[in-house]
């Protein structure tokens, strides 16, 4: 039976793990992506994928713990000892090494690094666990091949010949001087086209993008994604070149932080999966649930108060009120279609930026568009309840008037929240998505009951 | 005055421009990346910014007609006769040439097409056009070195040179049989280190990943994420080798997913950006907007004709009918919440799914206990407004009795309604993410009113 990710597949796996087939599993994975293999690991317990990876070669099962997700492995490697883990960070390059030994207690990770003897290695990942995993150094890997530009090409080939072993893929053969300097790179296609004699001065390319070590994670995405790279070199402060970061881990960056941003556009607090603990899953919805109960109660006591003050001696209070679904949920997609504008932008910021003052002009523009429509509509809709005697109750032209009024005046206060907050919390450091959350929702209910009366008694109607 | 991606710089240039300063135009823009040069032109009008291109060679202004975005070129490629264009497309590579082909008018793709003299690319071009905007064949490039099974590596070399023109960049050599079929792949690197009269059988990898050109290509995508992928060799359906997709291009396909899905969950219905106009601008948000007064009319008609049955005799629903911003808010942010969680699953489809029954279960039992929380958090509210005196109205137990129980009945129903929903429009191939947008919000508003009196009057309330 070849390998497949399929339950039947699955189903035959765990029969013969249990008969301790080591034959079937070792023909089975023959020519299997570790991609694959790490996938069907996640639906086995921790003794099982150990067993299939014991059996399958230190080569390929390294690769396959470095493909796990970070929560699986760490739970998974809490059975290898350090020796077996130290075996592991050998073959895989550093990047995906040092992320291993964040993860671990600081007891162990000492036990595994002094289990490395390779002195190289062990001090490329000593250096690399010393950077914040949001900065560009804490995606960057050491394993790199770089010439100096003094050499022949000769000396370079006989590079890659001796790194070939270490360097799983190689991208560019980055040019230093003599003192480590980044000056540009060689591509290999360039290399194998070139004379032995030729020299590397001679054909190097001094135009090259790098980044330096602690720029944050976000920033490096944008850069590799504005300049088309797959592979970014990082420098330290005085420009020497010490590790390179390729697209496949930006790529996972920007793959989760769009997530972070549903999630928190969604009012989800923490990162959860659908196959999450019902307690965590329920954990990470009620702090927005409960801020939300919390603005409805206190729209609950303002329209109580006015009730209190009006309502027995005003009956226009009452069709009032049959209208705050309406003013509330146009309120929320107003609001919410503003910040998402203004999100987009600010995800991609240009060097010519839009002042603010631009921004509210144009904002207030379509808000004033948007409001009239919107306005002439309902103030249409409601003529045609009273027209129709659609409606039992007296349909006050005045509330019809009011209504318009508020909502207009809403679609523009929404509008300017929706802008102005996102912008805001950017420059406060938060994520601008917050903006688009359950956040901006609940200060838009309150902020549109508020203006929904004040209209109503300005316009004389309670 | 050096190129900088500043005001300054800008106005500096608008002034040579008019001046007609090539020597200027030509020193600034020495060893300037064209991703730079592109970003700047964004800020000039279309023969400003072809003066600077006519006068930094053809090389250069190539690359950055492929690197603006699909409408600036559409509208700059305007004051450019077929003629110009034929010599662009020469130069750049084939997949960027035919999105500019397949933005031009039948017409004028012809000319262009005719006045390529290099038969290969116009014939390459001529294919690609073929193909859907969102396969793989949309994305494919056909610029690529493959060499045959049979060859000594000296061969291959040889092709290397002879190709390197043509190929901007090389990722893999891709190796077929005599008739095309693609067999596997050589690292660039395996051969530099391999002895020129190894054969290619000999080292080559038979282990390659590729697609179908018709495959879409969010599958693509994913495909290339999984397996960290910065090239994708594309095959047609006999298997033979005709195309590559380049990581790049896949990173603008994520993210403008994410964008896109931003885009649906606020409401807005095109694709459009903060420097759009105030008509495009109000015209993506109105739908949504109007979808929503619809909704609110119907809600207030709801409330109205509940008045006119019970209001008269009872006082209950005047302050129940405080609580329905409340209600309103909560069902909103559970039915995201919900919706949002799927969603994420949905969009990385594993061998493994999870059954609509387990998933239903979970949700089930979330929301029931953050229904049993939210529901004693607001009744605990209430009985302490009561306590306080802090509200003028009488709050009846009664009232606090149906908004819990409501408000306990509607988190249930959302959850459910928000999961199933994006699950439902999956399988009628809608973007799921609709289902995070105004679209649920408005069904949720109405369901969530609906059980809020049912419950009332099931209760006895009114």
């Amino acid at each position: 039976m070849k390998f497949e990710l399929s339950n039947n597949f699955k189903e035959r796996l765990k029969v013969e793990i249990e008969n301790q087939n080591v034959k079937f599993i070792k023909s089975a994975f023959h020519e299997v992506s570790h991609v694959d293999v790490a996938e069907l690991l996640y639906e086995f317990n921790s003794l099982e994928s150990k067993y299939v990876l014991d059996n399958i070669g230190l080569e390929t099962s390294s690769k396959i713990i470095s493909e796990l997700d970070d929560d699986t492995r760490e739970n998974f490697l809490k059975i290898y000892s350090s020796y077996e883990i130290a075996d592991v960070l050998k073959i895989i390059d550093s990047d995906d090494g040092a992320d291993i030994l964040l993860d671990l207690s600081s007891e162990i990770r000492e036990e595994v690094l002094i289990n490395i003897d390779d002195k190289i290695k062990s001090k490329n990942l000593r250096d690399l666990i010393k950077y914040d995993d949001e900065v560009a150094g804490g995606l960057m890997a050491k394993e790199l091949v770089k010439c100096n530009i003094d050499w022949k090409i000769k000396q370079c080939i006989d590079l890659i010949r001796k790194q070939a072993k270490n360097v799983s893929q190689i991208y560019s053969v980055y040019v230093t001087d003599s003192k480590g300097t980044l000056m540009g790179k060689v591509s290999l296609k360039d290399i194998i086209i070139s004379k032995d004699n030729s020299k590397v001065k001679d054909i190097y390319d001094d135009f090259v993008v790098s980044v330096d070590a602690n720029m944050n994670q976000e920033e490096v995405a944008q850069i590799m994604q504005k300049y088309d790279l797959t592979v970014l070199p990082v420098v330290n402060k005085r420009k020497k070149l010490i590790g390179r970061i390729t697209i496949d881990d930006v790529v996972d960056v920007i793959t989760e932080s769009a997530e972070e941003e549903r999630q928190i556009m969604s009012g989800i607090t923490t990162d959860v999966e659908e196959d999450d603990s019902i307690w965590k899953l329920s954990n990470a919805r009620l702090p927005w649930l409960v801020i939300g109960i919390l603005g409805g109660l206190f729209g609950a006591f303002f329209l109580g108060s006015f009730e209190s003050n009006y309502f027995e001696e005003n009956e226009v209070f009452i069709s009032l009120s049959f209208f705050i679904p309406l003013i509330m949920a146009t309120a929320g997609n107003v609001g919410i279609q503003s910040s998402s504008i203004v999100i987009q932008t600010l995800s991609t910021p240009s060097p010519f930026e839009i002042s603010v003052a631009e921004r509210l002009t144009k904002v207030i523009l379509v808000s004033i568009l948007n409001g009239i429509v919107l306005s002439i509509l309902v103030y249409s809709g409601l003529m045609l309840f009273d027209y129709l005697n659609f409606l039992d109750f007296e349909i006050y032209s005045k509330t019809a008037k009011i209504v318009s009024v508020s909502l207009f005046s809403i679609v523009l206060v929404s509008s300017l929240l929706g802008t102005l907050t996102p912008i805001v919390l950017n420059k406060l450091k938060f994520n601008p998505a917050l903006a688009s959350g359950p956040f901006i929702t609940t200060t838009n209910d309150l902020m549109a009951l508020a203006i929904y009366f004040i209209v109503a008694i300005a316009m004389g109607g309670i």
